[in-house]
C-alpha cells in the first residue's frame, strides 16, 4: 500500500505541480446584470464612441476660442448671440465668425464652435453677450470618443468585474458579458469519526467541520461547492464515489478526519483509481497533503483537523482555484503590515502564522497550539515564513493573506 | 416646484441624516451551507466543549507528569507499559502510578495521566518504556473545551462570515444559522435620453449605465438589486412607481439622465410622494443629491452622469446600505497607501479624487474630467480631501477607499 509512505517536498514546489494539473474552465455568456464579481473571458470593446459627439462640459456660451482671445473685464468680446443648444436632442447647429450659441453641460457643440466659455465669465446685454475671458481651442470641450473610442478595449480578458466596470459595460453596449464559467468543486469528508453537524458529537465524534470548510472557501474563491457527503471507512466507496464525481466536477478535495488509520484509506482510494504526484507536503499544520489526478479531474487529499485543512486550502488550493477560475494573479487577498512582535521559527519548513490585524494596521501574531480552531476565529490572516529562515522580527514588513 | 432650489450641505452632515433614516433589516435562518458573506444576526454560541475530553496533541505516551521529573537520557524513567489507546473511540482508560500508555495524536486522555512524552524522547524495551525527558503537566495536552468552552460566544452578531467562520460555526453544531435578511434595493433610471443597453444610441441619448451600476453596486453591498426600469420624462409616472416600490423595497435609487429639465421630474416625483430632507451636497461630482423617505423607505436621487452616481453610491449610498445589512463598520474597502503625487484642491468643499493602485502599492492620484468614465475604469478607488484642506502632499498616507 504505496498510500502509507510520505515523501515530502517544499509547499512552493507543490503548489508548481498543483497548479500544472488545473485546467482553466471555459467561458459562458451571462446577461450584464449577473455579471458582477465574474472574470472576464475576452477583451471587452466599445462599439461606439462615448460621447457620441463633441459636447460641452460646462454650462455656458458655445464660440470660436481665437475670437476670444483679447477678452478682458475691462474690453470683453461681443459676441451675437444665435440661440439655445437644448439637452439631449440631436439637432445639427452651427456658428459662424460673430456668433455663438447658449449650452448646457452635455449639450452637443455645433458645428463651427471650438471651446465654451463658462456663464460666470460672460453677461448678457440686449441678445449679445460679452464675453470677459479668453478661452483655448478645446477648452469645457468633452472630445467625441474621448472616454471610450470605437472598437478600443476597455477590459482585458482576466478582469474580475467590480461594480464600477459593470456601469462601464453597460455603457460600451455589453449587454451580454462573456465570463469564466464557475468551477464546479467535488467535496468529500472521510473519517469514521465524522457526524453531521445537527448531531451532537460522542466522546470521540466531530462534526463535520471540513465539508462546510471547503465548501464556504470555494464559493470565497468564486466556484460552485458540490457536498458529495462522508465516507466513513470503506475505501470501495470513496473509489466509486472519485469515479463518479470526476466526470461532473471540475476538482475534487477529499478532507480527512483526523483518524490516521482513515487517512491511509483516503491515500488508498486516490492511488486505487488514479495518479498520485504529491504525496506529503513540508508544511506544518498540513504534512500529510496528497494531489493528484483522476482521469483528467485534478484532486487534493486534504488531512484531518480543521486547522489543517484550512492551512492547505488557504496555501495550496487557493492557487489550484485561481488557476481554475481563469484568474492569473490573487485578487486582492495579500496585505502588508508591520509585525507588532517577533516571530520565531524553525529552520527547514516553511510555516505559516496566523495573525490578528489591530486597530493600528500592525500584524499580531497569534501563538498557541496549531491544533486549535480558535486561533484562526481570532485571526484576520496569515503570514508566511519561508524555510530556511529563522524568524521575522517586530516592525518588518510582511504579507498577510487575508482570510 | 420646490425642487429646484438647492440648499448645500457638507457630505459629513448628509450622510449623518442619509443614516438616521435607514432602519436595520429582519433577520432569518439559513442552512450553513448558506451562509457564507452573509451576517451574523445573533452571537453563535458553542453547545459543547470542544474538544470534548482531554486529548494529546502529540504522538507518544501518556504519562504522569510528577514520575518524570529526574528523566534524562542517561538516567531515563522506566514505567510499564499498560497498553495502547486508539483514535477516536470513547473507551475509558486510566493509569495509575509506575504506568504508562501508549496515545496517538488526537487519542483520549487516559484518567490518571496529565502530560504526553513524544515518541522520540522514550525507548522501548521489552514491555517497559524508558522516558528521557522531563514533562511538565499539561504538556502536549489539549484540555476539554481548550478550543471552545459550551455555552461561550464563539462569534457576536453584526460579524461578516468567512470561510473560516463556516468551519467554526459546523464545530459548534450551528446547523441552522441567524443572519440578517438581505435588504432589497429598488433601481429606478430616468431621463429622456436614456436607451438600453443594447441598443445603439443615437447622438443625444445614452445608455442605461446607472441602473446596472446601482445594481452592482447593491450587490456588491451585500443586498438585493431590484431594477424597476426607465421612467423617460412623465412624473406621474414616476410618483406611481415610487409609490409601488415603498412596500415591495427597503431602500429606493432614483438615478437621473443627464437632462436638467429632467433632473427637475425626480426631483418634483420626490417632492411629490414623500418627504425631502436633502437637496444638494457639497460633493464634486455629485452636488444635486437628494435624500428622503417615501413613507418609512429610504430613498436617494443620484444626478445623471454615470461618474456622479458612482461618487453619490461610494460616498454617501453605501453608509446608507451598510447600517440597512446590519453592519455596524465598513468592511475592508479602506486600505491604507502612500500617495505617489501631490493633489491641490478648491478649499471648501469635500472632494474626491480617483487613485490608482501602483505595482508597489503606492496611490497615484488619476486626474482629468470628473465627467469620464475612463478614469473609473482605470483607478481602484478613491481618496477624500476634506473641506478645508488646500491639498495633501506626495508621500502622505491617505485613505483609500477601494471600488
Amino acid at each position: 500500500m504505496s498510500g502509507s509512505f510520505l515523501k515530502v517536498i517544499a509547499v512552493s514546489e507543490a503548489v508548481k505541480i498543483a497548479e500544472s494539473i488545473v485546467p482553466v474552465v471555459d467561458s459562458e455568456n451571462v446577461d450584464l446584470e449577473d455579471a458582477y464579481g465574474r472574470i472576464l473571458a475576452e477583451d471587452a470593446v466599445s462599439d461606439i464612441d462615448i460621447p457620441g459627439f463633441d459636447k460641452s462640459w460646462k454650462d455656458g456660451y458655445a464660440v470660436i476660442a481665437s475670437e476670444t482671445v483679447t477678452a478682458t473685464d475691462n474690453m470683453p468680446v461681443m459676441l451675437r448671440l444665435a440661440g439655445r443648444i437644448p439637452m439631449g436632442i440631436g439637432e445639427d447647429r452651427s456658428i459662424v465668425k460673430g456668433e455663438c450659441l447658449n449650452i448646457p453641460t452635455g449639450g452637443r457643440m455645433p458645428a463651427g464652435a471650438d471651446a465654451v466659455v463658462m456663464l460666470e465669465y460672460t453677461d448678457e446685454v440686449a441678445g449679445d453677450i460679452l464675453v470677459k475671458r479668453p478661452v483655448a481651442p478645446g477648452e469645457n470641450v468633452i472630445c467625441r470618443g474621448e472616454d471610450f473610442k470605437k472598437d478600443s478595449v476597455v477590459y482585458k480578458a482576466g478582469k474580475v468585474l467590480t461594480a464600477s466596470d459593470i456601469g462601464a459595460l453597460a455603457a460600451i453596449g455589453c449587454a451580454r458579458v462573456p465570463v469564466k464559467r464557475k468551477p464546479v468543486i467535488g467535496i468529500i469528508s472521510t473519517g469514521i469519526e465524522i457526524v453531521d453537524v445537527d448531531t451532537v458529537p460522542d466522546i470521540g465524534q466531530i462534526r463535520d467541520v471540513n465539508s462546510y470548510l471547503c465548501s464556504a472557501f470555494a464559493k470565497k474563491s468564486g466556484c460552485i461547492p458540490r457536498r458529495l457527503g462522508i465516507v466513513r471507512d470503506d475505501c470501495e466507496e470513496l473509489k466509486a464515489l472519485l469515479n463518479d464525481a470526476k466526470d461532473k466536477c471540475d476538482l475534487i478535495l477529499v478532507s480527512g478526519g483526523s483518524s490516521k488509520d482513515l487517512k491511509d484509506v483516503t491515500a488508498q482510494a486516490i492511488y486505487g483509481v488514479g495518479e498520485v504526484l504529491v504525496h506529503g507536503v513540508a508544511l506544518a499544520p498540513g504534512k500529510p497533503t496528497i494531489i493528484g489526478k483522476i482521469g483528467e479531474t485534478p484532486v487534493v487529499g486534504i488531512p484531518g483537523h480543521p486547522a489543517a485543512t484550512y492551512m492547505v486550502l488557504s496555501v495550496i488550493v487557493r492557487h489550484m482555484l485561481r488557476k481554475l477560475c481563469g484568474l492569473e494573479k490573487e485578487n486582492g487577498t495579500l496585505r502588508s503590515a508591520k509585525l507588532l512582535t517577533n516571530i520565531a521559527s524553525e529552520k527547514g519548513r516553511e510555516e505559516y502564522v496566523r495573525v490578528r490585524i489591530t486597530e493600528d494596521g500592525l500584524a499580531e501574531p497569534l501563538f498557541g497550539k496549531s491544533g486549535l480552531l480558535n486561533t484562526i476565529v481570532e485571526s484576520d490572516g496569515v503570514v508566511k515564513i519561508a524555510a530556511g529562515c529563522e524568524g521575522l522580527e517586530a516592525g518588518e514588513v510582511v504579507e498577510v493573506f487575508m482570510w
